[in-house]
């Protein structure tokens, strides 16, 4: 049974990657398993039928027969005991690599998150250049305990795991802004994981979709 | 090998179990598994033997053995796959109690957290009170979407498991607040858990760890 997801009709990235489907994609592409994909628009992701699958009216979703999952986190993680490729064998690497994932979701994701969402939902408030600097300090706390941590290796522990995956597509939504830049390490680490064929197809498949919805 | 966490030697909430050595304490109870504690200082978390296994200078860390892990969702995820009482032996299930996990620390919390904090981070500035009430309506889309899927069930999805635990203690972080009481089933869920023994005992005992703090 060949698993679907779903992802936006037409991507406010502009095919830029940065959607959580593309976690989704890629994780697909490292362990080399067929995927299918149910196309929706922000007005679909609010009707019953979608918020059945994901509660909060996010995407993407997961179904595979009777299983449907939402969270990239979990979708990942299902894809990556599916099949080998994203988790080492060994239990306890792998519980380190599990690690990684929490790590990127709820320690590094949530301020690189609300800075980057302020930009958009607070731009026009008379704080908000006050305040992008107090965002960014308290960003540039993980990013410095990350890139320590990180120091020369290729990976942050042994092989690419899911934990990198992840990592990687939270530490991208810095692209543009030079913060990424200000630790070299982590800068090399995401162009690092942009260089992998899976990653590749990846991208090329949800910019496929944006470009595909500009011609509609 | 009895599993060694880390914990505040003086909690800063006073012990009122919000610190996230409660989280693991509880999945302790809940599967019947002995732990020990070794409690750290402020101090303690910056300096390199913490770092060593916790590379944000956070708490609570897991020792067992060889193996060394950090993040709550995958300290939890690991007691939980240890042993029967917090996961649905069936894959499936299994699966979405995962997605649970997930959803608590990476859609639930970051809004919560974000509220929480600026309230002590940003509660002299001179935009903190316009912009508290856009915080609040930000958290409410998230629990009222919770609140929907919760509906008049006791917990997410079907026995009480890992995901609810996380859930309950990004919950309460509310508390006190009045905002989780909008929502009668989500209010009523985080009292139906904390009336769980295995709470207790966790509460009792992080809750004796700061009491004795302040006789010192």
């Amino acid at each position: 049974m060949t698993p679907i997801i779903t992802a936006f009709e037409a991507s406010p990235d502009r095919g830029e990657g940065h959607a959580r489907d593309m976690r989704v994609r890629w994780a697909f592409e490292e362990v080399g398993l067929p995927y299918e994909v149910r196309l929706v628009t922000f007005r679909d992701m609010k009707q019953a039928a979608h918020l059945k699958l994901q509660p909060f009216g996010q995407l993407p979703t997961y179904e595979e027969g009777e299983l449907a999952l939402f969270e990239t986190g979990a979708i990942v993680l299902h894809i990556a005991q599916r099949r080998a490729g994203l988790l080492p064998e060994e239990a306890e690497a792998r519980a380190r690599a599990v690690t990684w994932m929490f790590a990127a979701l709820n320690t590094v994701e949530p301020p690189i998150l609300e800075w980057e969402q302020t930009g958009y939902s607070e731009a026009d408030k008379p704080w908000h250049a006050a305040r992008l600097p107090l965002m960014e300090d308290r960003l540039r706390v993980r990013l410095a305990s990350l890139s320590a941590r990180l120091g020369k290796a290729d990976w942050l522990d042994g092989a690419f795991s899911a934990g990198d995956l992840i990592m990687v597509t939270v530490l991208r939504r810095l692209e543009g802004s030079g913060l990424l830049e200000e630790y070299p390490n982590l800068a090399a680490y995401v162009a690092r994981a942009k260089q992998r064929p899976a990653y590749q197809r990846a991208f090329a498949a949800q910019h496929a979709v944006f470009v595909a919805s500009t011609g509609r």
